[in-house]
């Protein structure tokens, strides 16, 4: 199945679903600086966060995928996110990958929304398998205009490519939804502290039965000018580098002092 | 809707299922603990991760939950572990809980386990919204005993109740299967580094079409000794403080200083 290439070979997948004007825009800005794959799931996965499919079997299935220079190629997958990072690794891309970059995403991955979000399990999953990953999401939900981020996805990609990242990280990439030259630069930020403050809205169904829609509004509760919220709101690219070991290392050296 | 008491009002939830012999037998091991009320899923839903349900309506109905000192209130809910919290907080709670429990898991939920882990995720989601909580996980898979594990989640559920954790900050617990005598004490410990490496077994389904069974090994890529796996194969409970900021603060500070 290998072939002899220098190009790189780049994974691209998402949690909007394979036919998703994100995950369209970030392959053909991508288009000529690799060997193009995507692996992405059949429907929309939104929310999912790090799911990943047990009891069920998955089915992968080519798909027509175009992007300026021609087709590339394309599998959808019955599953979520990590699920199709898996899967390519161990049964569908001819070789280990450069690079996963998982996208565009519809919507801001920023603050607590990281710890929900598909697109960036997509890329944590290839960091967890030892490949340099970035997730990017537009601050903007609905629309299907991505030229702007698509330019930051590339000049992003090929930074990653070119220098690598410290093992064990990922970046989690958020673009504010503005024309590409009044996008300020680019800033490396932590993630904001906050939360959803839920609604759950009841209604009766034809059977007399409550059933209820999760509702709600996210509170921002950092004042810092250092986070992902704040870069994005002044016009900034967020760049936050993140991992998956969730250990809060300072409690665990106050813990050590307590009786268990 | 709320009632004068000084009694702790503990939520109980998993990711194994209402009806799973963990759950029933956290509830029992807290019975006279505080108040205490059950709302967790109405089926499995292990490696869910962190998913919430955004694109359909959820559902609860009162179901019965028996404890050695009678019954309590318990709702199962046609979700995932955060939204069964998310949803009692906001509309099933008489008031806002003192502390969540989650589990007893079947199976161990330790290194990177915890990221695709429900029963984590219950307790996380807790802590966003400012309520104490702490995970346990049981490391066997498909035992029905959990005499030893209920044991030690009342002691740890006391501490809590008792000491309260740091902002932010939940409680990842782990306990040996052995029996009580022969567990050797608590340590506070990290997360383990490692992954699990995949191997998708294909099958032909009777219309000729290829699907995958998900299946592999975890490796575990630590030496440590302070990490949770050490702590339960040297018949240890682990206790790991875990937090849901992803942000790599080391690789932050050297990010800053490239181009992007």
């Amino acid at each position: 199945m290998s072939e002899i290439t220098t190009r790189p070979l780049i994974l691209i997948s998402n949690d909007d679903g394979i036919d998703a004007p994100g995950i369209r825009a970030l392959a053909s800005a991508l288009d000529g600086l690799g060997d193009l794959h995507v692996v992405a799931p059949i429907t929309e996965q939104s929310a999912v966060g790090h799911a990943i499919t047990v009891r069920d079997p998955v089915r992968a299935r080519e798909w027509p995928f175009k992007v300026p220079s021609g087709t590339i190629p394309a599998h959808a997958v019955t599953g979520t996110p990590a699920d199709c990072v898996k899967l390519a690794l161990n049964r569908i891309l001819p070789r280990k990958p450069d690079l996963v970059v998982s996208g565009i995403n519809n919507g801001p991955n920023t603050a607590v929304n990281v710890i929900y979000s598909g697109t960036v399990s997509a890329a944590t999953e290839a960091t967890i398998l030892g490949i340099d990953a970035v997730a990017f999401s537009q601050d903007a939900w609905g629309k299907t205009e991505f030229e702007a981020s698509g330019r930051w996805a590339r000049r992003l990609a090929e930074r990653v490519l070119e220098r690598g990242l410290p093992s064990g990280i990922l970046l989690n990439v958020n673009i504010p939804f503005l024309p590409f030259d009044d996008i300020r630069g680019a800033r490396v930020t932590r993630q904001a502290r906050g939360r959803w403050e839920e609604e759950f809205d009841p209604r009766t169904d034809p059977f007399n039965q409550i059933y209820y829609w999760m509702g709600g509004r996210f509170v921002n509760l950092d004042e810092g000018e250092d986070t992902d919220l704040e870069a994005v709101e002044s016009g900034h690219v967020s760049i936050t580098p993140i991992h998956y070991d969730l250990t809060a290392y300072e409690a665990l050296r106050e813990m050590e002092t307590w009786t268990w």
